[in-house]
């Protein structure tokens, strides 16, 4: 088949044998995967050592599973493939078992490629109803309905999103659908309008005062994001950092010890919650998909996905 | 009177005007004034412009007061004086009311004088039968019972205390008073003692083998205590800062986000809850003097707190 790999930072599309599916395994076939800001950083080096095939948002088609009920069914995985044994399998929080693999970040390939293999338990099937440019971003809004898990937002309480990026909307949709008040501040006039049509109170970066908010999320991926989160948390607030980054950045923890925030780091979460929030909400995440690529063409889709205005860019592989 | 000053990062004993009782104020004649790591860091430029008197942990006797009963009392006073009514101030979290100045640190003068002024309301009598050592460490105990107030340990959990020095004594004294386990790790030999004395594990820091910890109180008060705690902490687990720094340090914050940690800024506390601790558990705190200075040798007692070996220096006003 034929895979992207990335190897000492650059990527390139090679032939390689097809995966073999293992005892406990399913076999899907790729249909459709998405970029992530998370694979931009890899390349960048966000995985020190990482060689192999990145990829971690994407639906297909099981091929072979044991189960028999998951075959030919359209799906995708969760992205954490744990060992079920430990303490943290045991209190259903796989997705931080210390023995876990990850699709396309950790020492498992991910789903740039024409077949992945994936534990069967992470299978997760796709009811027909869910249009596909919503199958796609299963991942990410699992991502962002994990910060109301850990940090449900109380009656009264004032919400600002920092950044109006791919997850900045997901996590707009996520908050508004829930009817939870929310402000937004980005750099984009067009991607805040979005935010601003399901409801958000929204600010151009560069008009933005900052004025105290409960709870601040940090999505825009830069520092300096971070640094606006934490001028705009009202003291005893929280911050809800989002974002990974390759490498770190210079960092005055006083106003956290002064007005004695809580910084709440939050990644993945449950593809069964999303799936749930998508039948309920039917939220219209077309919009979502700026730009789609055939697989041969994945390293100028993984350009594109660098560019300012856009939000998610699509690999088509068959 | 005679008063320590603080301008551009120097320090010196000069003469100077008695400070005038406001209205609703109280003046107090300081007797005992311990020096904190905090006016160390003030010295270095922690608070960019400070100038004026630092020192913020004392106690003295109140000589003019309106309410009748405080005079000829022996008190100390909580360091943030507040405006009253903020919504900070009316739920009960006046430290952290916006318009508050704080003794010796924000635009207050401090207590390493001879006579100090303070709002009424900040007044803390000290019971009689609190001796000497433990009064003039009422406001960093505080600071040490505030990790409860915001982090409430559950049965079962782990503690790692990361830094043997005042706060960290204090700390532990605080935890293993309150029957709550604790394991601390440190680089001075006779301050782990103490802690060992009290019921701690203890380790030396290059002995110490990081495994996984519920909580992790870095108040160690250097960069490499902070990439300790973030090492030590477990998913989904809670870092607790104690520390201030003077300027910034580099942070990746891949491990708060992948781990999904919770790190708490945590600063002051109630002093009336320090009271009554030590009137509970009447905890020996003689220990943490390690030395004490007549006023007039101030400079030299600040240099030796900065020796390893030194807990608490205190300053003899009269």
């Amino acid at each position: 088949m034929q895979a992207l790999f990335c190897k000492n930072g650059k990527l390139s599309i090679e032939g390689c044998p097809m995966p073999v599916r293992q005892k406990g395994e399913a076999l899907i076939r790729v249909h459709r995967a998405g970029i992530c800001t998370t694979d931009i950083e890899i390349v960048k080096g966000y995985v020190p050592g990482f060689s192999g095939i990145p990829g971690h948002e994407f639906y297909g088609y099981v091929e072979e599973a044991e189960d028999a009920a998951l075959l030919g069914k359209r799906a995708t995985a969760e992205i954490n493939c744990a060992c079920g044994k430990c303490g943290y399998c045991r209190s259903g929080l796989p997705r931080h078992c210390p023995h876990r693999t990850v699709l396309g970040i950790t020492e498992k390939n991910g789903s740039f490629a024409e077949y992945i293999t994936v534990p069967q338990e992470n299978v997760v099937v796709i009811p027909d109803e869910i249009p596909e440019t919503s199958a796609l971003l299963i991942e990410p809004l699992a991502a962002a309905l994990e910060i109301l898990e850990q940090v449900p937002v109380k009656p009264g309480q004032s919400v600002l999103l920092v950044g109006d990026g791919r997850l900045g909307q997901l996590i707009g949709c996520v908050f508004l659908a829930n009817g939870l008040p929310l402000s937004a501040v980005g750099k984009h006039a067009a991607k805040l309008g979005r935010l601003k049509q399901r409801g958000a109170r929204t600010y151009r970066l560069n008009k933005f005062a900052a004025s105290p908010f409960d709870i601040v999320i940090e999505a825009s991926g830069s520092p300096s994001g971070f640094d606006l989160a934490l001028a705009c948390v009202k003291p005893r607030g929280t911050v809800v950092l989002k974002s990974t980054y390759a490498g770190g950045f210079q960092f005055n923890p006083s106003p956290v010890v002064v007005n004695e925030l809580s910084v709440i780091g939050s990644r993945c979460g449950r593809f069964s919650e999303a799936v749930k929030f998508l039948k309920k909400f039917k939220p219209d995440l077309s919009y979502m998909i700026s730009a789609r690529y055939p697989f041969s063409q994945a390293l100028r889709a993984f350009e594109e996905v660098k560019e300012n205005n856009v939000l998610k860019v699509v690999l088509e592989m068959e």
